[in-house]
């Protein structure tokens, strides 16, 4: 096993602990970084540590909240500092961002919908399509085009701007991604309504 | 099985379907609220409906972001928009919002830690005062005071108030809770800080 000079030095600034005793816990713990941040904790080298990420991204997190009732935070990551001060960024994050809160989206991207939320919708459109009469070899046709409907309400990036419907959030953040030329993605949201879930 | 007026009603708003559409739905899936739902669903009566919440909590929702990299939101609930409208709660949600933003909480309050993150905790714990050397018969002691430093850090309502460290967070709410009258309670909050976990 051996520790590369980069796992040492992470673990020295998550730990605060010496060089030695990083490399020694390290090696210890067949260069598990977790593992060797507990094994310092437990031999009391360590402090306790808040679990805090450290990925590089740049980028802004920014806040919309609507007559003190409707609030969203939304984190949106791009390639450097420089632009995530631009003017188009900025203006980026809080059309997102009032969208959010306008438009009330559950997930980011249609990847983030769990598989049961999915089957749950699948079948009553199936039964709704049924319902209605309409011949079995066009039913799957049908429902794919209402989970598609319904990805397009849940879903930010499939949600038609709120500012102008005739594109969608997803072309939105390309746009200025090419603007930029720097990847713009949307990482997390939150969405909080007063008193409700 | 008698369905109730309150059910009925509960059920039109939730869907927008006609009373005895609405009875009949109930009547079937046993007043299961939500089969009810899905019934009229599949049956094309009811449109999809958003998830949402029904509670009748008044309050604030209040955001605070720090140089775009660091941003809270936070939900207080009370019982009246009048007291809501005050500014001894205004105040509190401004000053919970920055606390969560500067001192960064992970939970509102103990309740909601994991068992098995508190269980890792007093494992690393008693590690830590067994290899100090402290005699048997104290080191239950002396990991139970680590366990409550750690829900100090951790707990938004046991953390030190940033504004006046000889207050927890959890008294400043009762304060403005006795001053107003009402029940006062850190419903929930999300904290950002950008490129983190």
């Amino acid at each position: 096993m051996t520790i590369t000079a980069d796992q040492v030095r992470q673990l020295r600034e998550m730990t605060g602990a010496g060089m030695m005793e990083c490399k020694k816990a390290l090696s210890e713990t067949g260069g598990d970084l977790n593992k060797a941040i507990d094994a310092l904790r437990k031999a009391g080298i360590a402090k306790a540590e808040k679990r805090a990420g450290r990925s590089a991204s740049q980028g802004r997190v920014e806040a919309y909240v609507h007559d003190s009732r409707i609030g969203v935070l939304i984190e949106v990551n791009c390639e450097t500092d420089f632009v995530a001060r631009t003017d188009d960024f900025r203006l980026l994050c809080k059309d997102l961002a009032m969208q959010v809160a306008a438009a009330g989206a559950e997930y980011v991207r249609r990847e983030e919908v769990p598989a049961e939320r999915i089957s749950h919708e699948r079948e009553i459109y199936t039964e709704q399509v049924k319902n209605e009469g309409k011949p079995a070899q066009i039913v799957d046709k049908i429902v794919d085009g209402k989970l598609n409907k319904f990805f397009a309400e849940v879903c930010l990036m499939e949600q038609a701007f709120i500012k102008d419907d005739k594109r969608t959030v997803g072309d939105l953040v390309k746009e200025v991604s090419s603007k930029t030329g720097e990847n713009v993605v949307v990482r997390r949201f939150a969405r909080f309504r007063l008193g409700s879930d």
